[in-house]
């Protein structure tokens, strides 16, 4: 601002002692430490503790965490403009390459751990099951049952212990927290290396000892943990940092990089490659298609030298190529016995395309009737398992005993479902036509013994006693319209269905994927035996329509299922069929309440910001839900202020107003973020008596990337500072740190669209600006928690019924 | 506002002369008529045209037309506001039934005229190719090629005919233009009913005349043209309007029509539902996942109450998914021989899954080498097409008869080449393992007798003297690999590559795929002969990935181009090296010139806005690129200004500026549309002598949707206006039309920033507000030219040298 401007616009606020001042070059340095003291004196109180309604905390893992919110927003601050200007083309090449590289590194490790997983579970769950058909073959029926349950309760305990005691992050299916993560939460633990450890590990545990979950979710999960790990630029405190890892250093580039992740988990976990891409599309949305100012928000624009519109959408798909073709060795591999007891099993690929894909209206019908099923089931699976996850947090919040204890209980019950029901089936003599033996002789299969004499098999056997993804594809198989019989499947669908509603929530991981498909498949078939005198379709189509209505009921992620459950069939003539089936349960469902994963979200307390505004939000406008006083710096503030505020509030971004004499009216110099500010005070940068003009020299003394955000936990910390007493009475000036031009919205806007601009842009703090002259220059700040509802209606509890 | 705040405010800006009219009555009103005028006289001089340096208008289909921007911003007047809260829950099932029952009905129409497309192009060519090859086996060669090239020229003359004089918009491919449109550019005629009928009608005597070009581009753009028409709400001039319609008045949910309909163009074209949704995923990125504040932006929040969150992303599957079922419906209708010469062929759709999909490096090599060649070619390519087309542009200019002209001198040119080079090639003896009989009898077919001896065939002649989609299954043909000589896959390669270049740009529907995918299947068969002794992939599997590596190269859309070969194939293996190839061909392209698509827009001179912000664009401030006067008015405005300002300037909105003694210092009221303020005037509600509070008569007189954007050339036009003398002088009340929450951002934001503010939220004005108090309460507005690189580097010459 040139001294003209100061002059000119002099008459409207007219001071006479700020004109002294400004004329008395030595008075105005001290008139600054006179402001700045005035300043302390008057924020004093407002450095209260503000009052937010939500909660800040979540439980992550059945531990109560702090949780911040991830800021895509660019800091452009002189620091950051700076650097800038500084890079050169090397780094932009190193940046690009590293990139590529990390998504080709996430794509292999995910697909690694995929197969590893694969492998595990498919040995150490076939040598539980054969050891026991073998002991059922010579009738020690206890025995068998002992052997069975000793297993489980081992296994289960083994997983339990893993997740009670190392990272209880690592409970439950994971796709919450992914989602979470995308939509811009960070809690703490979510993606950390013990989480990945035993997300991997309790996952084979967890599987193997015959739980009705799945390692579907936990796979997408460790996607999103590897590719965080790969991200987070090494380790501080073992000196494995590696100077290239600097550029992730930065909330976009991670988010990029686990959005990769999270494909490559539900790639790995289906082979679905395409279902991958739209999964972490349809969740993470707006962040995979954002548009970039900075595309890569610390260094220079390599969109613009590439032109690589939609970047990361390509790269997401090298990502997930990348684990379809490990996936592919490994099983070509596999194929000629090499993995032990991993047979053509393990890997989930139901070919149903044998089956004839023609229909007409009886077969219509049935799928409409099927939709409706799957939304009624659907809903009421979503409404129970958030009712027992409540019943649970209450026992798992008494620690890790008791967390153990619950999953013991849950194992010995699984396992006395699985040996106990089969015995109410009948023997059903073994089909003549079939190319299989019968019964089966190895782990998998279709005709299980169990109690039969020889030549008959146990259909419910052959069910509960096998891996789920045996089952399934026993469910799926095609041409085998009898092979079960109805009071079989009546009993399955139910022991499955109630199984899987008691075993989430358990501290082992669990995927939602496996029961859910499980029990669809298994209605799925009843509906096909009622109408199997008007329709032509196989029951291994009607399975597989039933599971995706069930699918569709539960986790209503349409567009994604449907590519996943197009890939898993490798069928593209089915999809009308899905589609329908997809649609009709989706809608039914959300008549009743939301879907698992956002009732999951919920439930945790994470503060998910919904894609659209709420309807109230229309009748407000944006100053309406500011609550709490505000804290503000000055352009130069004293170090002792700046502490304070620090201590004694939670907030991350403060906004630095520049008061006269440095302007000649308050105004909004911008916003300064905790984490810099932290940087900065340990930098110990100070000015004795407020000197301005020192922005050259703490642009010489810090780097960019110094302010750089790291890893989680490693970031200067409070307690790291250690001030004097006499440094207190010092200043610092801000200016070079302060983000100059943060998004602001006028306090009248409406908070709908104030809703979708920060959604949109994934912004962690916007400011509000009064309309009218003559008012401080900010009037508050809304952050994530503000635009939710909890808080909304807490603020304006009639507001609903406007609605 | 009330009374209480504007006295209590009233200490800061003392005024004595103003203080005096509050406390008198009939002073106030008065005094107001004296302010207006002053205004008047005071913004004269501001009413000049604004000057802006990129064009305003853009050449659609060879016609320079002006264009608009689409305005996906949520119009929050209090209009808005009271007809929203007058909704019923009735109306949200009208609009949701509506919204589900269009995406059906442009289904169902993209997928029958895709149909019939297919069904004339093959009787109408099939027709033609019988005809010469009766005449070439009676060896009546100058009567064959007299027929052949007479054919081609009639129809050609047709096509063009209708092109020149019909609908100029419907020549080239149409997927510029929708993708334009799904960017916000909104030139009138290009999605036009007579387009849709050009496009349709031309598209098919184009590909019947023999050119080498597709019927893709153009079917992409006739969905989207279906759709708008669907949602167009009727013909006012006709009476057909249909109330329910009215819902869809805005352009918000057009554009979501018009998403689904280029999604169900892109799955008719290629029987790809999936390639379709990612096509309008990869193209039209921010608005298909875009986050809505009001979901639908003239009635109330349905996504809020049915939770359907990626409400579009499906319903465009729903759309693709009908069009699938058409398609195959049809298929099976026309198996059994009823839709004439339309056989097997006709709907591509390239079996190449026979063929053994693994490999090892040598093939790896191959991959590499067929990516680097399409990224060669495509980019080359791309630059000779936009020669060509900057020379065709000259003489399309001169009228509707060079056109016509131009396209004859194609249309002999290809039939000479067609039938011509056939000559050269020498007759190769029909194989003896063959299945199907050589030489063809029917009008496809592998083997083209020509001028050869009974038992040979000439394999130029199959190319060429075929349908293109003939000539493509031909070259993708598996186990055929010394079906094509080397010298004819030269010649054949040769010539496409310049035909498809002269081609494109004259007046008929050209669709770019297809000529493409003919080079590059070409020149992969090459690459495959090359490769022969050391690689065991198939030449049809070489085809391919030599068409995949070429599309890569001059279209650049990787993701959709990747699921749609995959879509067309059937085969999922394939995926790795489709992508493989496809990765390289972009890199290797992208770093010489832009998407072919691209392109074409800028040539057009449609102002596009990139998903990134340039480079420069971080050097500047939002406010540098604000250029000319700003035309504000007063929240009551003399009639006389508002159409003074309507007839001097084409400016779409226009800032309201509350001045005292409406408020205690101006102070920005909003943005008013230039297409209300037309439907206010209309309305005649003017008030004699600025009497304040009308607002309610205006809302009692108007109803929201009086100002629903009107179908493209229907709303009131400013001759429509018949205003008197007396009228001139009287005042209306601009505030209940006020749009009071626009988007602002301070002067001193990055221009980078607010690219992407504006990009992201589809704005179409966006306010700059000064940082500094005591300064007008706006600097100016930014709209999409503002943001045109022509624009900002005309202003800034020098810039680009920071970069």
């Amino acid at each position: 601002m040139d001294a003209e401007d100061r002059l000119g616009n002099h008459d409207n606020n007219v001071n006479d002692i700020e004109n002294e001042v400004l004329l008395d070059g030595n008075g105005f340095e001290r008139h600054w430490s006179d402001i700045a003291d005035k300043n302390v004196t008057f924020k004093e109180p407002l450095l209260s503790r503000r009052r937010n309604t939500t909660s800040q905390i979540a439980i992550v893992g059945a531990n109560v965490c702090p949780i911040e919110s991830l800021d895509y927003e660019i800091i452009e601050n002189e620091l950051f403009k700076q650097d800038w200007r500084s890079r050169k083309k090397v780094q932009i090449f190193q940046y690009v390459v590293l990139k590529w590289a990390l998504a080709l590194l996430i794509g292999l490790g995910t697909g690694v751990v995929g197969c590893f997983n694969n492998i595990a579970v498919e040995n150490i769950a076939g040598f539980k099951l054969l050891l026991i058909s073998d002991l059922m073959s010579k009738e020690k029926y206890f025995k068998a049952f002992a052997a069975y349950a000793g297993c489980n309760l081992g296994l289960a305990t083994i997983a339990a212990s893993l997740c009670a005691f190392i990272a209880p992050a690592a409970a439950g299916s994971g796709i919450p927290e992914v989602k979470a993560y995308l939509n811009g939460i960070d809690a703490h633990s979510m993606l950390a290396p013990s989480t990945l450890f035993v997300k991997i590990f309790g996952s084979i545990f967890g599987v193997s000892a015959g739980f009705v979950v799945g390692k579907e979710g936990p796979m997408v999960h460790t996607g999103a943990c590897i590719a965080s790990l790969l991200g987070q630029g090494g380790s501080r405190k073992y000196h494995l940092t590696w100077k290239w890892l600097k550029y992730f250093k930065n909330d976009r580039d991670r988010r990029d990089l686990i959005t990769c992740g999270a494909a490559a988990g539900v790639a790995a976990a289906f082979r679905a490659p395409v279902g991958g891409v739209l999964f972490a599309l349809e969740e993470a949305a707006s962040c995979l298609i954002s548009l970039d100012a900075y595309p890569n928000s610390e260094q220079p624009n390599y969109l613009a030298c590439s032109r690589w519109r939609s970047a990361l959408l390509w790269r997401t798909f090298f990502t997930t190529a990348v684990v379809a073709i490990v996936l592919r060795a490994f099983i070509q591999y596999c194929w000629t016995g090499k993995c032990g007891l991993f047979g053509q099993g393990g890997l989930i690929m139901y070919d149903v395309s044998s089956a004839a894909a023609s229909y007409n209206i009886p077969d219509i019908v049935a799928v409409l009737l099927l939709g409706v099923i799957g939304g009624i089931f659907g809903s009421l699976y979503n409404y129970l398992v958030d009712k027992v996850l409540r019943t649970y947090s209450i026992i798992n919040e008494r620690g890790a005993a008791p967390k153990v204890l619950l999953v013991i209980v849950i194992s010995l019950l699984t396992s006395c479902c699985s040996f106990g029901l089969p015995w109410f089936a009948k023997c059903i003599p073994c089909p003549t036509t079939s190319t299989v033996s019968c019964p089966t002789v190895d782990g998998s299969g279709n005709y299980k013994l169990f109690q039969c004499p020889s030549g008959y098999y146990n259909d419910l056997a052959s069910l509960f006693l096998n891996t789920n993804d045996d089952s399934i594809r026993n469910l799926f198989s095609t041409s085998t319209e009898k092979e079960f019989h109805i009071s079989t499947l009546f009993i399955f669908f139910a022991a499955i269905y109630c199984l899987g509603i008691v075993t989430y929530g358990i501290a082992i991981p669990s995927g939602l994927f496996i029961p859910v498909i499980l029990a669809g498949a298994c209605y799925g078939r009843l509906v096909g035996r009622l109408f199997a005198s008007i329709s032509e379709l196989d029951m291994g189509l009607f399975a597989l329509l039933g599971a995706a209505s069930f699918l569709g009921g539960t986790m209503r992620m349409t567009v994604s299922l449907c590519v996943i459950l197009l890939e898993l069939t490798n069928d593209l003539l089915l999809l009308p069929l899905v589609m329908l089936v997809l649609l009709v349960s989706k809608t039914v469902a959300d008549s009743f309440n939301k879907g698992v994963y956002d009732q999951i979200v919920k439930l945790k307390g994470l503060p998910y910001l919904e894609a659209h505004a709420e309807p109230y939000m229309r009748h407000l406008v944006a100053s309406d839900v500011v609550t709490g006083p505000l804290v503000t710096f000055s352009g130069i503030e004293k170090v002792g202020t700046i502490l304070h505020a620090l201590r004694t509030t939670g907030h991350n971004g403060f906004p630095v107003i520049d008061e006269p004499p440095l302007s000649d009216a308050p105004e909004l110099c911008g916003l300064v973020l905790r984490s810099h500010l932290l940087v900065l005070l340990k930098g110990k940068n100070f000015l004795r008596d407020g000197v301005v003009l020192t922005g050259e020299e703490i642009l010489q003394r810090f780097a960019a990337f110094d302010f750089a955000k790291a890893g989680s936990g490693k970031g200067v910390k409070l307690e790291d500072l250690d001030i004097s007493e006499e440094e207190m009475e010092m200043f610092v000036d801000l200016h070079p740190i302060t983000n100059a031009s943060p998004f602001t919205v006028f306090e009248t806007m409406s908070l709908a669209k104030a809703a979708i601009l920060f959604r949109q842009l994934g912004l962690r703090h916007m400011c509000i600006v009064p309309k009218a002259q003559g008012r401080p220059p900010i009037v508050g700040i809304l952050t994530r928690h503000d635009f939710m509802p909890e808080h909304i209606l807490g603020l304006y509890p009639r507001i609903e019924c406007h609605k």
